[in-house]
């Protein structure tokens, strides 16, 4: 039996959300790719940052939109372990991102699927194309072990 | 007659939304008060540093969680000229502001009493104490005047 390879950019970003494991964040990873090439990657860091919007997703489009230099990705992929929260959600539609793939769906924090459901709300200024389930398991275990081993 | 003062944060705030459309940027503009002391002051800025998620919330809260070397600002208050977005109002909730005040209401671009009501969900990990309309003619004559500008 052969496991289906996963998108290379869901394998970097579940790389990503291993490196916020091993720092002490909670294990979170997001890419950006434009034109099939990855123009950002980053993970959790609101702990080591102090800083309370340090989520994967927003450094992610931060770090892209610097290196665009543009306030809009348009055109841009958003790959991202676990289901956006309505911060990142907000943020995923300031910035025009065209697609969305998430891996794990989070009934706790997400605002995609649960919760505000940022996208579906008639005032929102952009609904990019969502993708779910990618990844799901081994970001899901990831999540799971990070929090277990904290209890 | 005597028009009653604003309360000064909000002052700042309505300075500092000057300054936004002084930059071209869309006026807004937010502080953040810790036992009665300015500790982060800020306004919108997208356009000038190519970062969608530069509204003048979070860069007040980023600011803030900086000096305090915490990523919860907890018992501050957030000062704002408008109605926070999903994207801002998700950044108060994860950084456990206390008192939200804000000046006008956002019908289009709000997530607190309309669209998305982030506050209102019952997977809310906080919510602050809300208080709205003060100095809402003031904020919303200079967004008016601003994109009246533009148009």
């Amino acid at each position: 039996m052969t496991q289906w390879p996963l998108p290379l950019p869901m394998q970097r970003a579940l790389s990503a959300a291993r490196s916020a494991a091993a720092a002490g964040e909670v294990p979170i990873g997001a890419v950006i790719v434009k034109d099939g090439v990855v123009i950002a990657e980053a993970h959790n860091t609101p702990r080591t940052d102090h800083d309370p919007t340090a989520h994967a997703e927003m450094r992610a489009i931060r770090a892209a939109a610097k290196t665009l230099a543009d306030e809009r990705l348009t055109g841009c992929e958003l790959w991202v372990t676990l289901e956006p929260c309505a911060m990142c959600a907000g943020a995923i539609a300031h910035a025009r991102i065209a697609r969305l793939y998430y891996a794990a769906s989070d009934p706790k924090g997400g605002a995609v699927e649960h919760g505000a459901r940022v996208f579906d709300q008639p005032q929102t200024l952009h609904r990019p194309e969502i993708y779910t389930g990618i990844g799901e398991a081994e970001a899901a275990a990831m999540l799971r072990a990070f929090f277990r081993e904290r209890r």
